[in-house]
């Protein structure tokens, strides 16, 4: 199962995957699914906004057990980061069936559809679209690199992008849902446990830092009648960093363009985008402020005009105390931890109970072709997550 | 003249121009240059490197005097420089023929091919392939940012890429050489003068800044855990700025590219382009070297592996004085001044005798949609072009 999977959307080039929605890999990643579900006599389907379902019992009773994950990822992303939880799905009923479990709720698989915004920049649109948290004015608003929106990205990999909206009748039939993820940080290794459950996720989100100022010759401009942006970048992106660093928060300047970005030529404009988080909102809206703060300063020594927009935020996440206390019970002495990462799990908890299962990542790396998970314990991961739907669907 | 080569290669969005070397809109250019040819019954040819030449008097004959420059753009360039060494020679050769002045030597305009290195990345192929400063080896492994090479886009622009290489009978036969050019800085508007008399060309080179870290998560990997490239590049870019200032040389970052370039992923790669300049060799040297010197500390305290590569290096070039002095003789009190820009007149001037004449910037703009020149200015170019050809080439 897992290696059908694993050559998908791969390049040779990093060894990291660029599984983008709605793309070629994606189209393979999700005719993946559908072969998984056909193969163990699944009820196949696919919601109103692209999202994969497959079903063991009736898909429209109520009280649901739904698992799950994603199969898209980010730019040379690594293998685990979404698809673990997904091939850890299937492995777990087939774990299920095995133990001669009976159900006596539903139980449903998912691929929740472009998870990590990776094309369009937003992340989580297929659950957030389902829960209401996007609206489908605001999904058709989005338009990836080369301008493509999303309905026609959509049109393009054989999907109905009319359809797209919530989805609450679907939502409200789940009575759990778990999500089982590589962790993304290294608190599982350093505590000596393979499986976690999540207690939260961080608040987080994405700001863009628009940098104006002048193009010029490099070769002949003086240096005090210059408006460089790039130096207000660079200063921007050391202060995001100590800013960060003095409120145990996180902050990254993972991505910038520059105009007319020519070797010899003064930069017009240097765009970078901000990726941050912390423990609480407050600290949260402290290190923007100040990193904003920071920006304008520079800027105006530089001669250089800044200019910061929210592009994406998602609060503060504590998922439920009773769905994951029963997750407890069920797996022993695992460790209960947060997060700073975005799941679609984070989304549906406000819609439905949710729980989170981590699995060890020796390295701490994702988002990378180095992420990595040993054999040992991604099976434990499957055990567990059998134990966990055992536990949810078979009393 | 100038009206029908304003419109070319021009983007609506910036109204800057994008006239790269062997695309389509230099394909018009030289369209263009090859018509104002004609129009004027010139004797046009195309040599082995591609560069563009119209002759009034004999090809074949010694001791030409030619002037001219080049069509081709930086990304967003703006109008001035290149176009108006070109438009400013046909102007002076009207000029000339009105004033009855008849010609004892040949005389040419030239427009060479790929100036500002904007697609290949290396400045002023035409004139180093014609002085043999590039070999026809190193011209082939020239690649564009989406892996064309030199040789396929010269042939889809109708060229012949096996016949470059160099030229030196033809170098031979050039008596003078005179490019006029918009200056690319504000001395003459300083001194309160339309037109000035290059001294010299500092030294200048372009160094390519590797800077490799690994890429993770940036939700979720601890700040003590990164190895984030994107801080080193930050540190270095004010670092070559501040050393710059120091020795009195100049220092740009304005172009960079990153990997995998995503929102929320720490960069596993960043690179820079460094473009820097200095009035001598020892200066150059040593701003460079402190460069690298800062850029490597700090890539050590950040985890990150620092290397430096010369993409390209120009060394000083000092215009002859005997050509120089006729041209003060013949202008009177044209100011001689240097500049940090590279020119093809800086290549001939170690073939041929060589010299340059720059018309005011007001602003000082350039390699910008921005740039400009006052109309009475760039008339008063012509004349005083039109007074050096008459002196050199009509005694």
């Amino acid at each position: 199962m897992w290696k059908d999977l694993l050559p998908i959307g791969r390049e040779a080039a990093s060894g990291g995957y660029r599984r983008f929605a709605w793309t070629g890999a994606d189209v393979d990643c999700r005719e993946w699914f559908r072969a998984q579900a056909e193969s163990r006599g699944l009820a196949y389907e696919v919601d109103r906004n692209g999202n994969q379902w497959a079903w063991l019992g009736d898909p429209a009773a109520e009280d649901a057990v739904v698992t799950g994950s994603h199969l898209d990822s980010v730019p040379d992303g690594g293998a685990f980061d979404g698809p673990l939880g997904v091939v850890s799905s299937f492995a777990a009923l087939d774990e299920l069936r095995s133990r001669g479990a009976r159900p006596t709720r539903p139980l449903a698989i998912v691929n929740f559809g472009d998870e990590e915004g990776a094309r369009f920049g937003l992340a989580c649109v297929g659950s957030r679209l389902a829960a209401g948290q996007l609206t489908p004015e605001q999904a058709h608003a989005l338009r990836d690199a080369d301008g493509v929106g999303l309905a026609e990205a959509m049109e393009r990999a054989g999907y109905d992008p009319e359809a797209i909206g919530p989805d609450p009748e679907r939502l409200a039939r789940i009575g759990a849902f778990v999500e089982l993820h590589v962790e993304q940080g290294r608190a599982l290794d350093l505590s000596g446990h393979p499986i976690g459950i999540a207690s939260a996720i961080w608040p987080h989100g994405r700001w863009r830092f628009d940098f104006h100022g002048e193009a010029n010759h490099a070769g002949t401009t003086r240096l005090e009648d210059r408006r460089d942006p790039m130096l207000t970048y660079a200063n921007t992106v050391l202060a995001a960093r100590k800013k960060a660093r003095l409120a145990g928060a996180l902050a990254t300047f993972g991505k910038v363009s520059v105009e007319p970005n020519g070797v010899n030529a003064i930069p017009s404009l240097v765009r970078g985008w901000l990726d941050s988080r912390a423990a609480d909102q407050e600290t949260l809206d402290a290190v923007v402020a100040e990193i904003e703060r920071a920006a304008v300063e520079r800027g105006e020594r530089d001669g250089v005009d800044v200019r910061m927009t929210r592009e994406s935020f998602t609060p503060v996440v504590e998922f439920g105390h009773a769905l994951r206390d029963e997750l407890a019970a069920l797996l022993g002495d695992a460790p209960v931890l947060p997060t700073g990462a975005g799941h679609d799990a984070g989304i549906l908890s406000a819609s439905v109970p949710t729980a989170m299962l981590f699995v060890r990542n020796p390295t701490g790396v994702s988002h990378s072709p180095a992420e990595t998970a040993a054999e040992d314990d991604c099976l434990a991961g499957v055990t567990a997550l059998a134990d966990v739907l055992e536990g949810l669907a078979c009393r």
